[in-house]
């Protein structure tokens, strides 16, 4: 039987030049971010059922990949399926599975915290660089197997982790884009604390929250007039839309508004909690720390999907092209839901697959790279000199030198173009004469 | 409701140090085998099931980790299994399943090749580094996660391949163990041409290939008397197995006995079709290129376990451990198999996990690096100069050096001793009044 070369739908082969640029993109994040004191951890790729459907993923729990039980347990569950007729379907495969890939890296961070908090410093700043997995509708761009690049603080309460956090960030997509003469990055900074805030402030109930927080993420998109519309085409009363609208229409419009003003005007307890101050800090911290061409603003509209956020939300947007290359925020009730006790934790992610797309687009090209060498081998006049030809290359390599050693093809000026294209810049074929 | 800390049953953390370890060894061999041409590659970690399932993993099929289908396919397929009372627990998880975790690199890679043969150089030098999933009993230092590195030659059907795979292994292997000052290793060539010609000769029906070459594999346990006596447990005529084991008997105790001389006395077939002359070629080139710490020997008795091994196989143990470090051989089959015409293979697996146990077990440090500053900062005296520190701190950054900033914890004794054991060497706290 004849088996399937493609790979899994939505999953992608890299090739050697993909590979090149993935590599290269990862190197500079991890130079990077060991600069700023972050360690690299990794965890495994499948995680305990419970620990991914616990509320903590939102939409993505939609999206999970469950693993299957094993021998007696899978015959277990199957028994039970069978004899429990009503069962839907997911929770029949709930039952039939044990584990499952993550979604995402912040879930397996936190129960990694939780299960080596007393092996770690604190506060413990983590780099975490790995596949996640969603069985989301394919789509250009967005793939089912994907690598984040996450770095993350736990246990520090104060916002030097969110300064932290942005200037890291700031400086590896800084230095990654700057190869390519690409700038132009805005950050976002938002706060959960100051969307609740207003959204209460509005008059709207804690249990519509949410609802109005997806309307509002629209924003860039359709802009204060559109969000009105959706929130009352949403059943909401016009009043309390109009209100909540408010507080953005002159934000929206004036890039250059204090938002410290902007907190003081929408939502008091926000000054009285510190709210405001956090806010001004990290804006004027990290201000001072990123490279000029950055911009660093604080943004109310900003909403970010993940229902874990208890405080500060960022993003990074880029010039000319619509979507966000990071995001993340603070959270401090995720850690204590697995080990009983809370620990504060702050998180930024990089859309590696994001940037890797951008740089590809914009005709990325490896940095030059020292002289390669092929030796071709002519299998017929030199099969007795090949331990000559292979010491002669170890030679080479010793020194550092990149070098191929082949038989020679009868087709040889295809095989002498294919190796130049690959960067192979001296190519020698070599006889049963050939001196060297 | 608590979640689960611990990782899934089998799997690891990898905490900062051993990290720290692993992407050190990772370099060494991504620097190494780029010396050699070996381009690197990346494949999903999830496989069509059909493509895990094609009898090409041996043993390890039977350790799949199987992916469910979801939605409407796990709906129909939750029918299927309701309504068909007789159906094994194997066959309906199969059936459940639409794709499963890959078990190795080998049978992904040859897919690779088969889908992407067009866009590749010819031949074809491929490193793959990549965890690998199997549903093994866990024990001390076998884990259900694990990375595998290998490199492989495709296109290539002379013994160059083999050649260039077994100096580029070595290669990269001495440059790992000099480190910790360990040399002593051990490559063990010899070829499943050989084994079958040697156990035709001896009378063996084909179908008992199998079984025979799993009892010759404990020859270093058990001996060639050890052998014999299993051998004749096991059913076979006393005669065959005396003419059998005869063939070892001489080679196993003299270490220097001519690897010619053993196959034209044990398989006349092999020398008349250049497997004689293989292994010649392999150990004069191969031997002349590795490290003079290296031993490279002819071993008849050699088995590997994969069925997919088509000529050369290859192993490396080393001294003072009972496992094997490195494994391989040819594999001329496979490729056939996803794109109907055949490629030659070849390929040498560094057990990477294994390297990493060792190095640890022998107190490997993580080579001396440059200095680390932290700054840690009184909130309650220096709350208003935070950006004045973090611009400090980015400042040394850009020259390259690692630098923490954290708030100054009342018990500053205890946070600056974890600080010094992770390598900080210049800790300044930072006051109201502190002067850079």
């Amino acid at each position: 039987m004849k088996l399937i070369q493609t790979p899994v739908k939505g999953m992608q082969d890299f090739l050697p030049e993909d590979m090149a640029l993935r590599q290269h993109v990862l190197g500079v994040i991890r130079e990077t971010y060991a600069r700023y004191g972050f360690c690299e951890i990794e965890t495994p790729v499948m995680e305990h059922i419970e620990n991914l459907t616990g509320k903590n993923g939102g939409e993505n729990e939609k999206l999970i990949f469950k693993v299957e039980k094993r021998g007696r347990e899978l015959e277990k569950s199957l028994q039970k399926i069978r004899q429990a007729d009503g069962i839907s379907t997911d929770a029949a495969g709930t039952e039939l599975s044990d584990s499952a890939l993550r979604y995402d890296l912040t879930v397996p961070l936190c129960r990694y915290y939780s299960n080596h908090k007393n092996e770690l410093p604190s506060p413990f700043k983590a780099l975490q660089i790995g596949n996640v997995f969603r069985a989301d509708r394919p789509q250009k761009g967005r793939f089912r197997q994907f690598t984040q690049c996450d770095i993350d603080i736990i246990g520090d309460a104060s916002v030097m982790a969110e300064i932290e956090l942005i200037a890291a960030t700031c400086d590896a997509l800084h230095r990654i884009f700057s190869e390519v003469g690409v700038s132009g990055f805005t950050v976002h900074v938002g706060d959960r604390r100051i969307l609740r805030a207003m959204a209460k402030s509005a008059g709207f109930e804690e249990q519509d929250f949410d609802e109005v927080f997806i309307i509002l993420d629209k924003m860039d998109k359709i802009g204060v007039s559109g969000v009105r519309e959706e929130l009352i085409q949403a059943g909401y009363d016009t009043d309390k839309v109009d209100r909540y609208v408010g507080f953005f229409s002159d934000f929206a419009g004036d890039e250059a508004q204090d938002p410290a003003a902007f907190i003081r005007s929408t939502c008091a307890d926000c000054v009285e909690n510190g709210v405001e101050q956090d806010i001004g800090t990290i804006l004027s911290a990290a201000g001072a720390m990123i490279n000029d061409d950055i911009t660093l603003k604080f943004d109310p509209t900003l909403v970010r999907g993940m229902s874990y956020y208890t405080g500060t939300i960022f993003e990074i947007s880029i010039d000319n092209y619509s979507f966000s290359i990071a995001g993340g925020g603070r959270y401090d009730k995720m850690v204590g839901r697995f080990c009983g006790q809370d620990a504060p934790g702050c998180g930024f992610s990089i859309g590696f697959e994001r940037i890797v797309t951008i740089l590809r687009d914009l005709g990325w090209k490896e940095p030059g790279t020292a002289a390669r060498k092929a030796y071709l081998v002519d299998m017929k006049s030199a099969q007795g000199r090949i331990t000559e030809v292979f010491s002669h290359a170890a030679k080479e390599r010793a020194e550092g030198i990149q070098v191929v050693v082949q038989p020679l093809k009868k087709n040889a000026k295809f095989q002498v173009e294919a190796l130049e294209k690959s960067g192979y810049t001296e190519i020698r074929k070599v006889y049963g004469d050939t001196q060297f």
